[in-house]
């Protein structure tokens, strides 16, 4: 559908790329069927790219604490608060595939309050709202409540730093118009036969 | 999936219901092939559902002016801006049918700015937005951002009321919990064959 | 004292327009011994017209539940929350009248939490007030406030379907410029011999 | 109608008062007909009482520059803006009385942009607002478009100055309760025969 | 460093000055080192800048009641709150002199919340900046916090009409793009020997 | 003057930490003469300490493009604005040396605009803080802006990363009470001799 721009910044040949960003690119590519574009839109800067990356991936792909369906919504919720596109777009997919649940991504990016969450969940996602939107009033209160829904130390810091990383990737979608890949919308809500 | 409830208010059986009111029901049903949720939620008050959905049939199905799926652009962009579910929901599904687009429902919901929008649209958008969120400084330059983008007076009027409409709407749906059906998540996504 | 426009969109001649509007205006025209101008400025649009004021009737006529007064405080609060010239003093003067008390109104409109109200219709309007400026946000614990004050669960849907339709109502008049009418100014300040 | 406090702070007899205090309260009585109650609820603070007068008579009563009518609005509109009551109520009446216009106080404490207000008094009330407000951000541009409607640069620091004075007067108002006299309600509406 | 303007408004010559004005700007040199430029810039309006000062000492120079470091707190904190350059720079080179803390005024000015405050510190400048941010909200629960902190109902006066009279110095400042003198900056943080 | 805890998360020994980041941050200490805090309180997620400082260093330390103080200053700015207590204090004494100006960190920190900027600086800090505050209305125009005081696309994109990389900082520094250094409040105010 789209031969829309992927960001309003330089996006390089694969062919152009240091060796380490390529391959994992065609990594990506190879598991997912096609390449997301936030890949895209940051290997212009190889540099920034391997840091984005490996930050990623120790707080998503981290062993332990959160469940993976846990860790996306909290970027869905607050990358939602963010008006980001992209994250809400691609990271609704993933959601949706990791809670095998076809409807919770666009109910947590709308309005999380209204979703049908535990009350765990929504403990996690004030937390995380309260870390996107208004981190300096952070106060014992809001570690109290994480506490009290059976939340470690160890997993406060876990949705602190979800929260705190896509509040960068956030930004760095909105300033580049980062395009979500036409293959996101569709993915994880029709339940495979 | 859900036996969740459709509002945190009474949903009377339809048997009880004003004929009226059942017949709008019933012809909404066969239409759709399922019964959204806000006629439930809506006829516990027979005199408020009619007013309601008789000021929705005005501005949604007047003849001429703005195309359908404008009308629906602007439901989804300023329910996103006001954060209720059920609307964005609801009214996204619509969108994609009359706009023949899976993608642009949730890119107006999210971003508007960032949606594939003709400038014509997005100086429509700007001006439903200004309307939900901040009428009271709407004033001459507004208007004339219209007119410059082709708008008669008669289209800013029509603007003007559907975001002005939806804000009574968003309201009742986030004050009721008013559910979005699970038959909308999925609406106008696939191309049919 | 004025010939000042009563909107920025175009007001019909009585004569022009349809039997049952002409007759609902000429009707408020006996009973009120003047014709607000929100029956003119609505009146090029007979269909929302009749939906209009419906709506309104449908609400603020509503046999039982919230007093009279009660209902033209939550659109007076919402209405000067909203920035609306021609519902603050449309509806200050109403609510004067009907709490036959001189002061209320220009109370409620700058600052409610200052106003003479009772413990109870406080809560009704932190309720209403939460509807019309953080309606995403309402939760158990508004409803509970409300309960706790003696409110009904209908009663809860009054307020807030009240507050959702001036919402509405605001903003139309706002983006239109309505324009409210001298008489309004001074009714129900002065008490009657 | 009102036996009710006039400050949740104590308010001192007449006859404990610093002579000077007491002149001043009693010369405004005679004047007025009645003592407005921020003098009252200024009186236990004799030096502060002392201050806060001198600094309203320097700002209000300077000879040449701002009309008085203009002062007021000022106040009006600020005060309206802050969501204090007292000012509202209290220099709406000398705004009426001033301007010689029982509307005027009403459109501007509720929406200045929506009152008959010329361009000259329009841009008066976008730089008070933006003292009131957003100080921070007042700029160059500012003040061009003060200069552009023939305000100079000496009218300039009137207008500032007063919105940031009613700053001040507005939350001592707030934090004290501080309660508008009855008698401010009407004066200024009724032409006198 | 800086021949920057003091000011955008005139700044008069010491020789031009009503008597009592010189006299004050040359105490206050003679004390300080230098004349602190709201002196300057207040001074070509005399009235007020007798008024200012004469609050300024009411509040801050009142014996009793809060400490001279817990009233500089108010003022750093409010100010920073009001983005007012010439006020948390000035004030918080006074914050540091009175608390004998070189630390505290950069602490208190970005977020108190993070200060090294006691209770009875935070309780305070919870109060203060719910007057300069949203006096029109403060209630009884607001008093009763401080109350808890053993703060008398004088000394609540004396907190909200501190952050009150900078709610006026922050706006004056802003607006005048009042210059903070260049000493300032390096007061209080180098122990003397 | 300050054994208060660096962080609400655990601080780890130096020993037992992995090789390279104990290397790291002995190298720091070793140019600084002590510890940053944001050493040590990331030090307990050695995955995630490596990408931040790899993050940070592809930004900060890249050469070419915008100067060292530039950099400082979005810093800064945006730290500011997100009332993050660490970063301005820590960042604020980088900025001094790196500008050879003592006033410049408290006067960015406070209020930009009134801060000694020239117009390239002034347009820098614009763009940087609305990817701080609203990355989501970013448009053409606020890249024309930047295009006009000679800013490169590339320049552009290292404003935008810088600000969105300190957006994920402040949010971590706010999360986790990260305390500044009491060494970094004197650092570049006093020249050397």
């Amino acid at each position: 559908m789209s031969a829309k721009p992927v960001s309003r910044f330089p996006v390089p040949d694969l062919k152009s790329l240091p060796e380490d960003v390529r391959a994992r690119i065609l990594s990506v590519q190879e598991k997912s069927g096609f390449v997301p574009n936030v890949f895209l839109a940051l290997a212009h800067r190889p540099d920034e790219f391997r840091a984005f990356f490996a930050y990623h991936d120790a707080l998503m792909d981290k062993p332990g604490g959160l469940s993976k369906a846990e860790r996306e919504m909290i970027v869905v919720a607050t990358s939602g608060a963010n008006d980001c596109q992209y994250c809400v777009v691609a990271h609704g997919a993933i959601l949706r595939i990791r809670a095998k649940n076809p409807l919770i991504a666009d109910q947590v990016a709308v309005n999380y309050r209204k979703a049908d969450l535990s009350p765990r969940e929504r403990a996690m996602l004030d937390f995380a709202m309260k870390v996107a939107l208004d981190s300096g009033a952070i106060g014992d209160a809001d570690y109290e409540a994480l506490k009290a829904q059976g939340f470690t130390q160890d997993e406060a810091w876990d949705i602190a730093a979800i929260a705190a990383f896509f509040a960068l990737s956030n930004r760095l979608a909105n300033a580049s118009s980062m395009r979500p890949n036409d293959e996101f919308y569709l993915m994880g809500r029709v339940p495979r036969a």
